[in-house]
């Protein structure tokens, strides 16, 4: 079995519809490169005893958890505060996240406010922040990020070489403007003759015209390919119009 | 309390990093429209376990569960048979969805394939689909909706009148190139005298450049008016370039 992970994303705004999360989407192929399964994904709202449940239910499950939002020096950042309260230890100054922060904004600037950046859970390591200096932390599996989608990038960067991945899915996808409807039948065939593979049909709609994306996944580049060989010919009997992407997720 | 909601997106597709989802934000919007508010969303795989456990996990601790995806003729749609499955109930031919793929197709158009989007769990209703004809449907609190945004939007257009709202939340943002520490002890002051108000701070970078942005957000227009004039106040004591967007989410 592949190791694998569940994305928790923590912040009002995205309930809200007022922010349109691209951190999902951005871990997700990360961790397809690397060879991790991304199993779940949650989102949830700066509520602590919320951020409590979800992390504890979530952490057992999973070989890794990754957690981005509040951990900025606002009063609504209280995900640090929260993930201590999970783990059940204390939430205390950091001499390291303190000696970063000392460094990145000097003396005075370092305020009370900036200072809560420094507390870290007891026990957690560090992930160093190269955009703007302010720590994440790691805790047992649980790796706590900025919301910032180019601060939890360079975060993730970060770490990602200690992530332990397996085999890394492999991908082929092929789209066309064929409804789902008259090749389902066939298609599931496909699947039964394919079962290193998994076959998964997306419909799309573009210019009111509806349109099938069929994406093969698997581990196995030999029962890949025989898989893609496959859809190939069932959608060239339909149209000559089929589009081939690349490797993809 | 407002009523509440839960949105669970169903696919692959989406934990695989390979489709951006764009039906969260929408949802979102709407939902804060009819003042209801969404609390949590989950993001799962095509499995069918994983879906039961999770609608059964979530339908009872919110006012409204809406969930997308895998409603479709293909081998990997199985949400209508797994939600069928949380419920205890049959998945069985529905005469009304029936009679509508049958109206769309014609005869020989409704193939085996097709046909399987007539299978409705037992003593659901439907949802109408005006874009693609097969249907959606309601069971409970649990509204169960195509994947395609566009078909998704068309269905909750159906049944957004019986969705029963509370108080709309109102909300106002006001955006600089500020960074969250020099503003965020006054900003703590300020949350505190505006108990009615919720205010979150989220910051942003554009061109290398940190800003926050800050929401107020309340079901009561008088005391997010004075919330909004106490941090706009705030911002012009550090910078006369702010910027004020309209009442959003």
């Amino acid at each position: 079995m592949s190791p694998t992970a569940c994305v928790i994303l923590i912040g009002n705004e995205i309930l809200s519809g007022r922010t349109q999360d691209k951190n999902l989407a951005w871990i997700a192929k990360e961790l397809n490169e690397i060879g991790v399964r991304l199993i779940e994904t949650r989102v949830i709202p700066d509520i602590t005893d919320t951020i409590i449940e979800t992390v504890n239910a979530c952490r057992p499950n999973f070989t890794y958890i990754f957690t981005t939002g509040g951990i900025g020096p606002t009063h609504d950042d209280i995900t640090s505060d929260a993930i201590a309260k999970a783990f059940d230890v204390k939430l205390e100054r950091n001499k390291e996240a303190e000696a970063i922060l000392q460094r990145h904004y000097g003396g005075e600037k370092l305020n009370a406010a900036r200072l809560k950046m420094a507390y870290i859970p007891a026990g957690a390591s560090l992930i160093l922040n190269p955009v703007s200096a302010a720590p994440g932390f790691r805790i047992e599996n649980v790796f706590v990020m900025a919301g910032v989608p180019s601060i939890m990038q360079a975060m993730f960067a970060e770490f990602r070489h200690e992530l332990k991945g397996g085999a890394k899915m492999l991908s082929k996808t092929l789209s066309a403007y064929v409804t789902e409807g008259v090749i389902a039948e066939r298609l599931s065939t496909i699947q039964d003759q394919c079962p290193a593979v998994e076959i998964g049909s997306y419909p799309f709609m573009r210019q009111h015209r509806l349109g099938t994306s069929l994406v093969a996944r698997s581990t196995d580049a030999a029962a890949l390919n025989a898989a893609h060989h496959k859809i190939k010919d069932l959608l060239l009997t339909l149209t000559q119009d089929v589009v081939e992407e690349d490797w993809a997720n």
